[in-house]
């Protein structure tokens, strides 16, 4: 780490709650995690943030600087016209300023595709990586796991699979367990060689040749996903981004379903006070808030993605997972892996 | 209906369980749904057929048939080869019978590949269409959805993405609700036009040009699934494959997961207890048991396809399928409006 070790810059406009959403996020991170979180740079406009600041006595104000930036990037817009049009959003200056070394990494719930480009452009691809991707931790109750890529590519290519195994194994230990060497798994719909697409075939392939630099287990199917099978899931960012959703939308459904029932009568409202930690539980343990946050892995730098509908409790977990990151300094292993990787398939 | 009307043959030797299993769902069906129930064609090994019959004193022996078939097809097994060497396999001899018009429907838990490659081969696809779809009703708290493709074409063309919205739509006033003009959604990972793949983008241009046809409602995102959005969801088979597969995967090990929890101490066993109506009511609504079978649609015949891992419970909610498809007979308003979307697409 250089010149901004330890600062994270915050795009404070992005995402569907805009700043206030976001600055409370990052007051509660102060309050939940006063030693992980660092100083911070809230990049936005200055005077939307001053104003909401005021309401935040708890986030010790020293930590804190202000970026001005006068544009944002809306969810809906493209990133070619925005990397043109939107050079002062809060989005890029952050990112800028993270490509300057003037902090250590940034965060953002704004635009994936935004994101993706301009981290893409401002701080290029690692050496020996050819696309970015997004790696998000799936909470089950047997084992968290991490799915790899959850929309930063929608066609992922032989290749690329390849990379972001060795980029999701090394994710899996910093972010779930650094104790185990995590068991990949290529997702597909149907285990027997010579099933699924080309692309998944070939990568397949790849896989099995890259196996000791990596633990590969070999292909998977969706219902072995919550099975303690494997550790770290691969698919496209297309496949990836449509089943963190669902998977999302369904954990979230369930949960709602459960405790509509429970209220049926008053027979069960006593039940459900009297078991009431094993929803507790499934609170703490299953709430996607708590892995909200998605590393843009590959890049020259620490670049987090939070949902653009996170919740301020999603914000402030995804800040510390941003500030874990910095704190790691993994790129040499990253690096030297890569390119052994990319010397066996080749 | 002609020769074969209302009987229906079973691939007895398809699925992990093999003849046990499905005997015992055929048993189950009669049982739950004697009336719905018609006559039926047992497909398979028929000195296993006998053995595991006489186990079933309940099931009305006069409304059974057995057919031999000497082989059986593994899960493993790839299509172009069991289409050479397999002739008698007890899936291809259901399919034919259902070809030469001697029953009606076609039941099977075997291998999704084979039953697509014989069921096209054999009976062919409808007129204009041009690849069979594999749909599949999920069950949600707010409103139960088709999901189609499941499985059957992992690589869908725009064009089969309008005729399966036609198929799709059809299907579902047939399984979940006749009184609804279903709408219809296009699953992509953001529903801003232009994003997504080619595919997609091409899908949604004919898709929008047929409204009318169907009640198109455009681009969706995986966390609109389980929100009451959408009627019909569609997707290429290899999303549709892993998200149904996830899907129930998930929604069984939450369920797993709150029960176990549910056992930790006393007061929450009591509370369970007091509870458990609550956790019925989840069973019924949202097990996917009762919407295992997926018809092959597109097809010139009833085919539905059960899970390889199917129960007994399922077996026997998948047959009761197969029998209410073989009543429905809307093949004459299913081919004139696919000949409609057709031209306006083209």
């Amino acid at each position: 780490m250089s010149l901004g070790g330890g600062v994270v810059a915050i795009d404070v406009m992005g995402g569907d709650g805009g700043a206030p959403l976001v600055m409370g996020g990052v007051a509660r991170a102060v309050e939940l995690f006063p030693r992980e979180i660092g100083r911070l740079v809230l990049v936005g406009d200055k005077n939307e943030i001053a104003r909401h600041l005021v309401h935040y006595a708890r986030v010790a104000r020293e930590r804190i600087e202000i970026c001005h930036a006068s544009q944002s990037i809306d969810m809906g817009e493209k990133p070619m016209s925005a990397l043109r049009g939107k050079k002062d959003s809060s989005m890029f200056r952050a990112v800028g300023l993270l490509a300057d070394g003037k902090v250590a990494g940034v965060l953002s719930c704004g635009n994936t595709g935004c994101l993706v480009a301009s981290g893409t452009f401002k701080l290029r691809t690692m050496a020996g990586i050819d696309r970015p991707a997004l790696a998000s931790v799936i909470p089950s109750p047997d084992n968290h796991f991490v799915l790899i890529d959850v929309g930063a590519n929608p066609s992922t290519s032989p290749l690329s699979f390849v990379q972001n195994a060795v980029m999701g194994s090394l994710y899996y230990k910093t972010a779930v367990n650094k104790n185990r060497n995590p068991r990949v798994g290529l997702l597909t719909i149907g285990t027997e060689e010579g099933k699924g697409s080309e692309t998944i075939r070939e990568a397949h392939g790849m896989l099995k040749k890259i196996n000791g630099e990596i633990n590969y287990c070999g292909l998977i199917e969706g219902f072995q996903l919550f099975k303690d099978g494997v550790d770290v899931v691969l698919c496209d960012g297309f496949v990836g981004n449509i089943l963190l959703k669902t998977i999302e939308a369904l954990a979230g459904t369930i949960k709602n379903y459960v405790k509509a029932r429970m209220k049926k009568n008053l027979l069960r409202m006593l039940g459900a006070f009297l078991a009431g930690g094993a929803f507790r539980d499934m609170g703490k343990d299953l709430t996607a808030d708590r892995y909200g946050g998605a590393p843009l892995l590959g890049l020259n730098g620490t670049v987090v993605k939070s949902h653009g509908s996170s919740s301020v409790e999603a914000v402030a977990y995804a800040l510390l997972l941003t500030f874990r990151l910095v704190g790691v300094g993994n790129e040499h292993a990253l690096s030297d892996s890569i390119g052994r990787v990319n010397s066996m398939v080749s």
